[in-house]
């Protein structure tokens, strides 16, 4: 039986132990020195406390000190802590993975490397490896709509896989699939991380307009729905600009992951405080308290600072500017702001 | 001042009066001989009974007999009666065009030519001008996503002007925007027309999504989130087939649209009812008792109709094939069903 190693007990971690092991893997789920209080739960055949469902039958937990055995033997190994912890967890990991087929990446985000250029986790992992030497196994990116705990729960869910070498997440896709877990193979490595970045950026303008509705009694759905159209626009844009392709952000790891993010989710949520009146600063104190992570909060200026990079200007991303001045507390009227940002210029 | 005459005084005909006021244009709304009660309450300054919105002041109305009067000087005119109304309307119309700079058309649908072909309401125009000898002035498809009640309130709106001469839906553009309603022109008037018939029948499934969520208390996000996905690459699909551009259904036209009208608008309600249980036909009769129209309904096996036409087959449009399925009473378990038609299949 082939192993298929998680490192991070997370949600989204202990979420994808779920298909594999029902695909035929055995799965083996590392902690982290923060997720002891995660692996009791499982271990224990209790509701894992970030997703509130238990974790797949027959996975193997292994505590933070036990990360060589974790990886003992591993196929496939999947990261998945948060961006913050990735340089660590990576630099610990790289010297058990001798043998392995693929390197898969639930963990998103943008990364500042020592030079002060903003990449993506993918070139983070790359960067590592060089400094230490070691020789890495094809990475795949996962991403699309994945709410972790519905993907726990056995719940219907479209993902998709994406690696340079497309044979690579080909050959996943036909041996992780499920019958309700369904993968797209993709070779658009930076289309498929960047939009898992950005959208939680965007998903801040989505629940914006959902506040400005809640507040005044009066639904802004034209509102939301340009400014879902506006991001899917930017998204093509910039992953275009960074060398993917231009048409990844129209399927399931944009356009699917955007609605699933802006039906709920804490980047959602924080934008519907913003819509209501309240301000960025005193949102995310509010978010802070009921640890509620806001991921688009910092990710705001790094997706600009990465667009610089690329050369893609405000001109051409006005909701993504927008979104990262209202964060600034630059913005005194965001209904005005949001409305100018996704309203298409005259000709 | 340029004359803008809108056919149909209901919800959209009535709404889209308010940007062209607003942009300076004498605005003229008539109504169908179904529409005095309409008028009525425009005439009397109380808000129209379908948009709970009083019509934007200063624009004039013509009664059904007033139809040539109503066109008299016209420069723009808008069709924003229903599919079924339009050819009738049409041929009274084209008798009063003489000089018309462009004919808008808000209605959309399927319309069935003498022949038994499926044909997107331009060509319907098209035929009724051909068969009466009148030489028509260049059409122009609106579209995109507009709630009619949130832009005759001057809600923040971003829609879409397709004309298959560019610098005519340009130029409207730059006469009709305003600061609260812009205006993207395109070229594909095919893809423009096409995502909006279509994205009545997608939209049931996004409410089939909501349903088994409500009847269940479990939420179906990831569901929800890959028919979204689905229906834009079908729409894509779809419209390329037909001679429209793929990317049209990645703008406004298509992901807007099916944005917001999968947050309200009453296919989605009735997809709710499906995912909750209720029989197609048994959810039918209660919407019509509520007199909410579904248009989705009988769009469904049209748009299947007008797929084969161009030679799209069902192993292409699952989605689109599953909801027309589903319609006719042809399946028992609708969350299997939309499930298998939205999730990748293996490579």
């Amino acid at each position: 039986m082939p192993i298929f190693t998680v490192l991070g007990a997370g949600a989204m971690g202990t979420a994808l132990c779920k298909p594999w092991v029902e695909a035929g893997w055995e799965v083996h789920l590392w902690g982290t020195w923060l997720d002891d209080h995660l692996l009791d739960a499982v271990e224990a055949g209790r509701p894992h406390p970030r997703i509130k469902v238990p974790a797949a039958p027959g996975i193997k937990t292994f505590r933070s000190g036990q990360l060589a055995e974790a990886l003992a033997g591993a196929d496939v190994v999947d990261i998945a802590v948060t961006s913050e912890g990735l340089p660590k967890v990576t630099e610990m990991a790289l010297e058990h993975i001798d043998g392995l087929r693929a390197l898969c990446l639930t963990a998103k985000g943008f990364w500042t490397d020592p030079e002060g250029r903003i990449q993506l986790l993918p070139d983070a992992i790359r960067s590592i490896a060089d400094s230490k030497g070691v020789s890495l196994p094809p990475l795949v990116a996962i991403g699309g709509p994945v709410k972790a705990n519905e993907c726990a729960a056995g719940e219907v869910t479209a993902t998709t896989y994406a690696s340079l070498d497309l044979s690579v997440a080909e050959a996943l896709a036909r041996e992780a699939a499920t019958e309700t877990y369904g993968i797209r193979p993709s070779d658009d490595e930076i289309g498929v991380e960047l939009c898992a970045a950005l959208k939680n950026v965007y998903a801040i303008s989505l629940g914006i307009a959902d506040g400005l509705g809640e507040a005044t009694g009066v639904p802004r759905h034209n509102l939301k729905a340009a400014a879902f159209a506006q991001a899917v626009r930017e998204m093509s844009l910039l992953v275009s600009a960074a060398g993917g392709k231009a048409e990844t952000p129209y399927g399931l790891a944009g356009v699917g992951d955007l609605e699933v993010t802006g039906l709920s989710g804490r980047n959602k949520l924080y934008g519907v405080r913003l819509g209501k009146g309240e301000t960025p600063d005193g949102a995310l104190a509010e978010m802070n308290r009921l640890e509620q992570t806001v991921e688009g909060y910092p990710a705001a200026p790094l997706a600009v600072a990465f667009a610089h990079q690329f050369g893609a200007d405000e001109q051409e991303l006005p909701l993504l500017h927008t979104v990262a001045r209202i964060l600034r507390g630059g913005v005194d009227d965001v209904y005005s702001a949001v409305a100018a940002a996704v309203k298409p210029v005259k000709p």
